[in-house]
């Protein structure tokens, strides 16, 4: 097992540094060939560091005063963040210090700073958000979770080549499943954008593609890859997310709803308490940025040193699983089967 | 109490004409006043009468041997379903015989006929699909479910109107909160539509606009009124449903998973057949077809008798509501408020 170097924003999220440097030892504890490059305020993060010893051995600290503010804007934040925790940790990864960042810091900087930094892998026009998603049957890949706003049908081709990737790569999976996300099965479903993409997924490629998939699609595990254009899925999995949390409140109000209702939440602890875990939203911590030439992972603002663990459990997935170089190869082999195709361009249908 | 009269396409959902039949009776036990005109298959629907006389007294009864596939399409049906069971219960209100129609069939085909036959409220560009959701507060209003692929932000605004008028009419709010459904709270995020109609929104004008929301808000009840396209709405309110269900099934599992739980769930059944209730899909059965000069209600194919009496119970507080003049006179409202405003056409930001 070779070493993989993290490079780490220990200032981003709502309880850093603490939850940054705790969650960098959980890791440690799961990989112990990490190591890691954390970029803050000294002040703060020397004396955590003093009391995880393990995690020391495996750290270098640099220092820095700025910090990336959580309303920063994406513009503002590249063009004045310069010295921030944030940019020097993705630079670790641009000038090869580092093989992948993890940062719980604003997302629309990290997204901005990371493109210009770390740039587009070559095939690939724009960058997406990836994240796993407990289901049905195990573990669903969804992207595009808002880095683009609009996308066409090239945009949600090349998301399907990544989110194939991520899944061989993160759920290893030999051949994953792939759907468009639509709002019906047929071919004339949807807007120009998805029936394109579908089209052109139909034909020669390299992805075994599904079809269109609708909304329940996701949580019933249809297909390992949901792919979507980056306003449909934020919505989407925030939607999600939301009802998760719903269901979780209203089903402890009704444990506490009477006598009766208590006494059986002490008998169904053990198997409600497993159930909780499989649904536990820190164990899908961790959004990558699939497209770049470099491993980022977005970990969530609010979560804790668990999840942040896992978000920097995924970069090392990535990195070891070689991410990147298999995006280049399955964008190629896309492209090959195009050229034997003639009629492999964008087909819009009408209804 | 005046009479009000639904007309019922026997024919449309899965479990067809047995469904409808007991769905009304069930309606009927709640509002005494209704009546029915059925149309469908006699050879059918007459035993079934035979066997509920209440009903059978408050019904009649018009034969056809026509139905619209489930899986027709909404073109198709429109030109060659002229004698269907479908399209025969929506002429009934478009000639003044009924004061609403209710289906359980093929959504695009009901909205395709319900558009050609009952024409939309002057003001509105297109109808839009509306229904309620269950949140932390109480109820939502959610629209546009599906009908409107591609929005502007014109059609947003209209659909906003409408969501308003559903709300007080349906929840008895009377001055609802609409929020626009986006990728973030501040003024710059999200598309072209969505930031135009918040625009206008935010200006002069008689709704009670909250701003953006965001997915989690839907769940949250952060707002009344959730307006969105058609595209988001529709894969939005289907994920959540595949979540319910996912939720609702590993909550079975778990209670069967040992012993203990088991017998954990003998004492906490009460409270939870209450949460289920609460959450029950069947309770938020019927969508309402805004913006067409007529009621029209589109019930959940796979419902029941308990479901379909919910939809026609919609249709019923519609009627009563008088949801159809409330949207004319409220587009007046919002009509004359932008000409008291110089500065009220689509403000397009720029990022």
């Amino acid at each position: 097992v070779t070493n993989i170097t993290l490079a780490l924003d220990a200032m981003g999220g709502d309880r850093a540094p603490t939850m940054v440097l705790r969650g960098a030892d959980i890791a440690l504890e799961r990989h112990p060939e990490a190591r890691f490059l954390l970029f803050g305020d000294e002040a703060r993060i020397a004396p955590l560091l003093a009391k995880l010893p393990r995690l020391a051995k495996a750290t270098t600290l640099q220092h820095t005063d700025e910090v990336v503010l959580d309303d920063a804007k994406p513009s503002l934040a590249l063009r004045t963040g310069r010295k921030s925790s944030m940019r020097l940790a993705i630079d670790a990864v641009a000038d090869g210090r580092a093989d992948g960042v993890v940062s719980a810091g604003n997302t629309g900087a990290l997204m901005a700073m990371a493109k210009f930094a770390l740039k587009t892998l070559p095939g690939i026009d724009r960058p997406a958000i990836a994240t796993l998603f407990p289901t049905r049957r195990g573990e669903s890949v969804v992207l595009d979770l808002g880095a683009n706003i609009e996308c066409d049908a090239e945009n949600l081709v090349q998301f399907a080549v990544m989110g194939d990737v991520f899944a061989r790569t993160v759920l290893g999976l030999p051949q994953p499943l792939v759907g468009l996300l639509n709002v019906g099965s047929e071919d004339l479903k949807g807007n120009d954008a998805v029936r394109g993409a579908g089209a052109r997924l139909r034909g020669d490629s390299p992805i075994r593609f599904y079809g269109f998939v609708e909304g329940d699609d996701i949580a019933a595990g249809t297909v390992d890859v949901i792919v979507t254009d980056g306003f449909t899925g934020n919505v989407t999995v925030k939607a999600i997310e939301g009802v998760a949390k719903l269901f979780g409140e209203s089903l402890r109000d009704s444990f506490r709803y009477s006598l009766s209702a208590r006494i059986g939440y002490v008998f169904a602890r053990g198997a409600l308490k497993k159930l909780a875990a499989r649904l536990d939203p820190r164990r899908y911590n961790g959004a990558m940025f699939l497209g770049l030439a470099g491993i980022a992972v977005k970990s969530h603002g609010s979560t804790d040193a668990f999840g942040f663990a896992n978000a920097i459990g995924v970069a090392i997935d990535l990195k070891v699983g070689g991410v990147l170089p298999k995006i280049i190869d399955e964008l190629a082999r896309l492209n090959a089967a195009r050229t034997h195709e003639p009629s492999g361009g964008v087909v819009t249908a009408s209804i």
